[in-house]
C-alpha cells in the first residue's frame, strides 16, 4: 500500500491499481493547480499596473463596456474548451472582486502620497505586499482593469 | 481616437499614449483570461476522471487530508509567485465548489444507470455536457479530487 501523502485518506480504501491511477490524476492537477497559481499572480501584476497608471491619469475606475466585452469573450472561449459558460463568469466575477480589492489598495495609497493634485506615482510601488496582502473592500475602484 | 473596442469607455477620456499603454496591459491580461480558461477545463476534464474512477470503486467522495495537502501547497506557492495566500485559498474552495456540482452530477448520472450495484462506468460518458453544464449541488461529493 502505498504511502505517498497525496493519497490521502483513499490509501485506506483502494486497491494498489486503481490507487496507482488516482495518484497519477492527483499529480495532474497538482501540476494544473500551480500554473493557475503563477498565472494569477501574473494577472494581477497587469492588474496592478492597469490601477496605477488609472490613478496617475485620473481615469475613471470603473468601465463597464470593457467588462461587458470580458464577460462576452470569455463565454465564448469556454464554449470552445468545453467549459461551462456559466461558470467562465463566475470566474471572472471572482477575479474581478479581487482586482477590485487591489485597486482600492492603490487609490488609497495614490491619495495619501499626492491629496488633491496629479499623483506623481512609479509603477508597482504604489502598492506595498502588505498593503496588496490585505486591503480594505470598496466600492468605487475599477472591476474590469 | 482609436475605435478598438478593447479601449471601452476610456477612449472617450485619454490621451493617444496613455490609451496605447492601457490596451497593451488590456491585451496582455486579455491572453492570461484565455489560458486561464482553457486550463479550468483541463483541470475539470482532469477531476470529472476522477470523479468517474471513484463511483466506480465506491470509493469515499470526500478526502479531507488531501484538501488540507493542497491547501497547503497552494499557500506555498502563492508566497513564491507573491500572490496572497489567503486568496489562494479561496481561489481553490471557489474551484472546488464547482467540482462538487460536477461529482454531484456523475454520482446522479450512475445510480441512474446501477442502482445498488457495482456500477459500470465508462470514463467521460457518465456526464453529458448538458449534466455537466448544470448540475444540480450536493453535500456528499468528492470535494478534493
Amino acid at each position: 500500500m502505498s504511502t505517498d501523502p497525496r493519497a490521502g485518506e483513499a490509501a485506506e480504501y483502494v486497491d494498489p491499481e486503481v490507487l496507482e491511477e488516482l495518484l497519477s490524476m492527483r499529480a495532474s492537477i497538482d501540476n494544473i493547480d500551480a500554473t493557475l497559481v503563477y498565472l494569477l499572480a501574473e494577472r494581477f501584476k497587469a492588474t496592478q499596473r492597469v490601477g496605477v497608471l488609472k490613478a496617475a491619469h485620473q481615469l475613471p475606475p470603473a468601465d463597464p463596456a470593457r467588462e461587458k466585452n470580458q464577460i462576452a469573450r470569455l463565454k465564448r472561449l469556454a464554449e470552445d474548451a468545453q467549459l461551462d459558460p456559466e461558470f467562465a463568469e463566475k470566474f471572472l466575477n471572482f477575479i474581478i472582486d479581487e482586482v477590485i480589492r487591489h485597486h482600492q489598495a492603490i487609490s488609497d495609497s495614490t491619495s495619501q502620497q499626492a491629496s488633491g493634485s496629479s499623483a506623481t506615482v512609479s509603477s508597482g510601488s504604489a502598492v506595498s505586499p502588505a498593503a496588496r496582502a490585505r486591503p480594505e473592500a470598496g466600492s468605487s475602484t475599477d472591476r474590469s482593469a
